[in-house]
């Protein structure tokens, strides 16, 4: 197709971004992948450490000499540690026991590193750097300018498609409801933040000057061919690299990934105190169940279920993990990365084709 | 464009349908209209006696000569009226103060009436039959049959459109969990049916043989392309109906469409009972505040607030009606409905040209 003006920008033969998968899942494999192929690969560095992070970028960059991009959770307002907590430690004891973990004792302080990480993503000749939960702030908007890099912030809403623009970046990825993963919803309650990409992507395009990324739902050529109807430069697609050979989910993720329908993933705070999207499994349930008091803010509650998930991770245990993923995880599939991109190209060019009655 | 299996069904020139918009704004003369620009509009007939049913019926007829449909509420479990309806009752007396009503003692008990509505609809001459709520009955799914009508269902998941098409329907609507009004989620809770257009459509349309029919954000000629590229044979669309000379809608509820936002409008029981999106008021947060024991059953709930929303139509305030939209409804616009239609298809044409790089 004809290269928009994001496509130009991020050197893209397709309009096809792989969505920052942080916790293992984005490998660097995947990343330098899906950029050989045309498209861009985020790599989600929300839970690497700065180190962590460098080898990522330097793995990522051995593999490709094409674009990447880094993807930061921006900083978000951290409460203090709340008096009771007696509540959330109750309702996540059956897990740790279920798991053979000793009792929680309460969540740990985990250290603010995004300064860090934003000055290892600043130096790693990543294309691209964008942003989820907050908006980037002033340094990232002066540095990336500074270095030409693309800056682009994730909104859930126009309003705060509007406040992006207006703080500079250089695009938007337009947030649907759709979509896995933490939501990008800054501006209001996730309540009042869930719209879907049907609804959200053409009043973005409308609202904004800056090329809009559709991200929710988007699983095939059809997903892309209807989000560049609707206006967008490109989409950001996660789910569908899941399940992929070259993506770090393990056995049991993949398995609840293939086996999962529509309506499976639900949004939740359970996992970290912050609305994300996730295949409902026996977690959310009991947390859920112990109501909105039994949930920590963001980031206690993600340290009081960390060991949870990772040791139902080591014993394959599929309802104690955190599987995120969008709702059209239906429509996942089993290939690698190389064949996935080859398919979503021919797709995309079937859509229109069959579209204009050609 | 080339009319596809349920555009000859429907006789459509364009693959435009009207949604049902219950309450007296699907017109006579906007369901007309729509057909006779070469889509086809539904009188929906949930509030409607059979006899005013019968009326509408006639008025459409006088009016054109083209496909129409009726759309009904199906038949849903009616539990008794709750023993404790206090909370209910004190949540809404201060609605009812502020418009100047007497006190609330109680909901009425409303007859069911689906059965006399169904007999008017099947002898209606309609083209279409189209069911909400619940699956079509086995009366209307044989009736339809034998009359050659189209009957349609409605369905929020992949399931409950597999489920439908074992029912017998002709075409499923996949209402996204954008669409405006009430959700016609009939399998299983609300929130695990609460899936966005970009992800349901696609996934109905794999799982289906017969067509699927996109509802749900759609509101102009990009969302159209959009939904044909999904693989929808055809959208229903009721937001972007709303602003329209020919809509029933008065200047308060036009007012609140021309002036909400994509995250305004919420899924909410406290109308009727039964989950719909309507856009966020002083009414819904009143309500919703008072906690769910505050809400009644379907069909009590509709009983109790029917005054509040008759009597704030009458005063014009909006913060106590029941002005449904969808999240689309930062699009809508305020024409004539033989100009919209115009328009739709003339933006799905450009979205399809500039798609295919024509």
């Amino acid at each position: 197709m004809r290269p928009n003006e994001l496509m130009q920008r991020l050197s893209l033969q397709h309009p096809i971004i792989q969505a920052p998968m942080a916790g293992g899942i984005d490998t660097p494999l995947l990343v330098s992948t899906v950029g050989e192929r045309g498209g861009i690969g985020f790599i989600g560095a929300a839970y690497l450490s700065p180190d962590r992070l460098s080898s990522a970028v330097a793995e990522v960059r051995s593999l490709t000499e094409r674009p990447f991009g880094v993807n930061l959770f921006g900083p978000v307002f951290r409460p203090g540690l709340p008096a009771d907590i007696g509540r959330a430690i109750a309702a996540v004891t059956p897990a740790y026991a279920s798991l053979g973990l000793q009792d929680p004792t309460g969540p740990g302080v985990p250290d603010d590193l995004f300064d860090a990480r934003l000055e290892v993503a600043l130096n790693s000749g990543a294309t691209a750097l964008s942003f989820i939960l907050s908006p980037p702030t002033d340094t990232a908007v002066d540095e990336t300018r500074r270095r030409g890099m693309t800056l682009i912030g994730t909104a859930t809403t126009v309003a705060e498609g509007r406040h992006l623009e207006e703080l500079g970046v250089d695009a938007v990825v337009a947030q649907g409801a759709e979509a896995g993963g933490h939501r990008g919803t800054f501006a209001a309650d996730v309540s009042l933040s869930l719209v879907g990409t049907m609804a959200l992507v053409p009043q973005m395009v409308d609202a904004l000057e800056i090329p809009v990324i559709a991200a929710g739902g988007i699983m095939d050529g059809r997903g892309i061919a209807a989000a560049l109807a609707l206006g967008a430069q490109a989409v950001q697609m996660g789910t569908v690299f899941l399940a992929t050979e070259e993506s770090g989910a393990d056995a049991t993720y993949t398995r609840s990934v293939l086996a999962a329908a529509d309506g499976d993933p639900v949004v939740t705070t359970v996992f970290t105190g912050k609305p994300a999207r996730a295949i409902r499994n026996r977690f959310i349930v009991e947390i859920e169940d112990a109501g909105e008091a039994a949930v920590l803010p963001f980031p206690y509650q993600g340290e009081l279920t960390g060991p949870i998930r990772s040791a139902a991770k080591r014993q394959h245990q599929a309802g104690y993990q955190a599987h995120w993923a969008g709702q059209g995880v239906g429509m996942a599939r089993s290939l690698s990365t190389r064949d996935l991109m080859s398919r979503l190209v021919e797709e995309t060019d079937e859509a229109i084709r069959r579209l204009s009655g050609r």
